[in-house]
């Protein structure tokens, strides 16, 4: 690891060894940081032994220490740094000393920020995501399939092991990304998960400042980010707030009792999301939800010590400004602390005011899920930061929607009544909508392998208000037959590595099925992806009639129509009932086939189809 | 009909029958009226051939007629009529003129109102309700199992045939239901439904004035809420806005063509009761669900009609003070149009600031039922006046939560977090919960007749936050195992009849399970008629672990502990998590089995049972 740190790390040893050999900087985070942020303060985490014994000096203008902060272990200074406005990039030597005596130093650095970082625009309802689990994409560099001092290495045998899939092998393929349709990209964590086992899926982090070396390096990332930005791509970092991985440097040195939750000892979280927001929940299961750990190998970050919350943002911001995110999702958004929550967000949005930001709150109530999103009047006064959220309620309404029989309370009907909650969301455009995403079966399984409801569903995920999510490989029919499992489910995508059979990137190998999958939906990305009306327009749906369900979304310049048909036979529909959406206009184009209707006659909806006409 | 109709109607015809025949009243409604009503308008509705080619005049200190309207039928008037603070009580004619010549007399009562009545008190979480089907609940006057006039007989072997329940069956029994512990009784409707069939459900109205003489008199609905006062009994009216009965006889001559939604004509209601509050529904939409039929023998009633709006407002205020009622209860609420129903309950309100009124919105989506209460902050800006909805999504819970195996998504944790919904509710201590009702099949079917789920059940709905609703025969584990078809579950109470073998209220016949539940339930009841900690208290509860789910009912005077066990074997609960609730405490009384428990012993909860500590 310290081989790692050194990228960072230029620490001097002043002074005869024999003598001062007692003290040393392990870790000092951020090893650098920017002028020109809003917020000029900044908080040194620096941990070496007996650091704490050490006063630290620096002598820059337009740089002040503030606050040196120590704690129970003698091992970590948190020192408080002051910039101005006036700060100019530069770097300048951090002194240690003891008395009078330069014990240690350390050259840190201020970067000028980049033009117009802080006014950098974000995902909106104009974007697509693609969501991929890197180490199952595509294997780039078979150089870092396994890395020295990393324990686990490559074995793809091994459903939940490291399949080598990394950086560059996204970048190898941002061409297909982008010819997809896809506008930007969210990748599950890439930061060192330097874990025993079971470390292929990013969510145990060990080193918050670090890409894992086995997907690549930091620089790799930034490259990454670069060249997805030339192809109109963004990258939306994948953030991890709740907890860390047990291999955690600190785990061997914590700074304090309260830097974990319970006292740095495995307690297990009771994974009661609605808790935290309940009136009626008691103190007892609140502290065991929100202070509980998510599984034993992941303790529980305490963000109630304030060195730990400024932390966690200034690590954010961080990674904004390295490496020109576009966006963010935050993993396990309730279990954290809903007070921190607050203002990890806050200061995020000071420093970037259009960022978005999409938390997982895996709940099927919108009442839950809506808590958070930024705006919403909480009974309890709880006000959340948060402008996004994944959208489970409508994920599972899909499902359910288009699987079940048509009856008065089941089907389609679902579909219908899941959007009278988007009253309960500030912004329910705002929100992300996915067929599936990397913790559940992929939904070709969902919908029990039906094609017809894959399209349908495909067709409706990129036409309903929000901001649709793609899982890689959903888009050529990926599909969970091997088991729910998630190391399962996280399948290898097809031509991410030498010799595959099948090649998703080229068409090698592919059946008629899922070419035709990925065919259609290049074609229905590509024409979301120009289509303002989908991008801003209004929604207007009607009640489902005779396995029929539709909806136009709209705008003062075009319509658009979606009609969903789960008949076994093709439907004649009659426009009457559309008349306010439809009168004045005669023709509509079928955006998939490019057939023009004529409106008028009837619509020829095919059995077991979706249609979109775009009405101008 | 007419014959009814003269027992409010003294129409004199003055002068030559040759010359004036052709003028009549067949109905004048409201029949009377009261002096000290807040609210001084009175509309007059007046039905007879030709009765709008006359004026209408009347001499009495403190009434003016303040307009007279007439509509395109010519066989109506509507008469608005100016009481004022000081109007005595007395009777004055209402003269009907053409030109100076009186043709017709009317003699009008105006009665004192009762002490109190405005001030009267209603339903609150201190009460239990007692629903009656009364057709099913006991036959206490065999005179009136058919009537002359109204077609529809005696037939007790039809499951959809009146069996000749009555209102002087209910008094009958209203020993019985005081006894069991019921503190209100909410029949549904008694009004007369002069249907060809299937007129014993009630909600097909044929005249809004007049109790259905096969239930008894109007007299007869009075002498029951009177001998029910005085057991502490309230009488709770099940009032129907949305719909009359297709033999209603203004549907032989409607007022005008929009006194009946569609012109009169049947067009089907949607029942997409969402559309109502969907920001994304189309006009047409909303249209056929408000305005279309309910069924084709309920004429859907047009409320934007203004004298359609001021008949349905006075019928139920006449019926609250005629017939001195508690409370009442909603049909079908959101079928009725918007604004109408904040107009309806204003004024009802206006008159009876304290009438707890419960509407039906049959959705076990919080959101969609909380749309509708008093307090709702919605963002379309719909302003409800309903103080109390029916809890279907608290009953949806309830069966699922027993019934489902306990897994991370299913079982008592659809419980526990159906409540966390109650921050969606101004007021959710005022909602109305139940096990079953009238519209589903029993309780003790819903739980696969699995007699231990029953009392949890029951447990449960007697214990929890609301205003509980137990539908007659619930007490005695009434099945409907005959089927789910409506006119089977509602069967008839066992001792309503001669010559029944089995009778509920005896114990004669009874299964040993049956009387076992009905004491259950009476000791229950009436334990919970003192517990000032069910009607008042606050609530906390546990997440459920291991089968078991535990909350807490609580004041600053006493705590009331409940405690769910699913598990086939008994459980051995220890304390300590309770400690919030607990501390301080060292003995509990178990209501049912009277046995005091050591708490820092722990609490023995017998495998499959519900049971109930209370706390001094």
């Amino acid at each position: 690891m310290k081989r790692i740190l050194m990228i960072f790390l230029t620490v001097l040893l002043i002074g005869s060894s024999s003598v001062y050999a007692k003290y040393k900087i392990d870790h000092l985070e951020p090893a650098f940081w920017w002028t020109g942020m809003k917020n000029t303060s900044l908080q040194l985490l620096i941990h070496g032994e007996n650091i704490a014994d050490l006063k630290p000096e620096v002598n820059y203008a337009g740089v002040s220490i503030m606050k040196v902060s120590r704690v129970s272990n003698e091992n970590y200074l948190f020192v408080d740094l002051k910039l101005s406005e006036i700060t100019k990039a530069g770097s300048f030597d951090i002194l240690f000393k003891k008395g009078a005596k330069t014990i240690l130093k350390y050259k840190y650095q201020l970067l000028e920020r980049k033009e117009g970082s802080a006014e950098r625009l974000s995902y909106t309802p104009a974007d697509v995501m693609y969501l991929i689990t890197p180490d199952r994409f595509a294997n780039g560099n078979m150089a870092n399939d396994n890395v020295e001092g990393l324990p686990e290495g490559l074995d793809r045998e091994q459903k939940d092991g490291r399949h080598g899939g990394d950086i560059q092998g996204i970048i190898d393929h941002l061409d297909y990304i982008s010819d997809m349709g896809f506008t930007s990209i969210w990748s599950t964590p890439l930061l060192e998960n330097n874990q025993t086992s079971y470390s292929y899926h990013g969510y145990a982090i060990t080193n918050y400042y670090q890409i894992d070396p086995r997907f690549g390096t930091n620089e790799d990332y930034c490259k990454f980010s670069k060249q997805a930005r030339k192809k109109g791509i963004g990258i939306i970092m994948d953030i991890v707030l709740n907890h860390c991985g047990s291999e955690h440097w600190w785990m061997k040195d914590l700074p304090s009792m309260d830097w974990i939750n319970n006292e740095g000892e495995f307690t297990s979280c009771t994974h009661k999301r609605t808790t935290v927001q309940d009136q009626y929940a008691s103190k007892e299961d609140l502290k065991q939800f929100s202070d509980g750990w998510f599984v034993e190998s992941m303790p529980d970050l305490n963000q109630r010590n304030e060195f730990m919350s400024k932390y966690l943002i200034q690590n954010t911001i961080w990674w904004i400004e390295y490496a020109d995110l576009y966006g963010l999702r935050v993993d396990t958004y309730p279990y954290s602390d809903s007070e921190f929550l607050i203002e990890w967000t806050r200061r995020i949005l000071e420093e970037y005011p259009n960022l978005n930001i999409v938390g997982e709150e895996w709940s099927t109530n919108p009442a839950v899920v809506s808590y958070w999103q930024k705006g919403k009047e909480n009974k309890n006064g709880y006000v959340s930061n948060l402008p996004s959220l994944m959208d489970f309620p409508l994920q599972n309404a899909l499902v359910e929607g288009l699987t079940e029989e048509d009856t008065w309370g089941t089907g389609l009907i679902k579909l219908y009544e899941i959007l009278v909650n988007d009253v309960q969301y500030p912004n329910p455009n705002n929100l992300v909508i996915f067929p599936d995403n990397h913790d559940m079966a992929r939904v070709f399984n969902q919908l029990n392998k039906d094609y017809d409801l894959y399209r349908m569903a495909m067709t409706y995920v990129l036409t309903m208000r929000g901001i649709p999510q793609i899982y890689y490989g959903t888009e050529v029919l990926a599909n969970s037959d091997a088991g729910g499992d998630h190391g399962l489910l996280r399948m290898d995508f097809p031509g991410g590595w030498e010799g595959d059979e099948v090649n998703a990137f080229t068409g090698k190998g592919m059946s008629t099925q899922e070419k035709e999958a990925q065919d259609f939906l290049k074609k229905l990305l590509n024409w979301r992806k120009t289509s303002t009306v989908i991008h801003k327009g209004k929604l207007m749906h009607y009640t489902p009639e005779h396995g029929i369900y539709s909806y136009f979304r709209y705008t003062d310049k075009g319509k658009v129509m979606v009609i969903l048909n789960k008949n076994t036979e093709s439907v004649h529909l009659q426009t009457e009932r559309y008349h306010e959406m439809l009168k004045g206009n005669e023709t509509a184009k079928d955006i998939i086939s490019g057939k023009i209707v004529q409106l008028n006659q009837g619509i020829e909806v095919p059995a077991r189809s979706a249609i979109i006409l775009e009405i101008k």
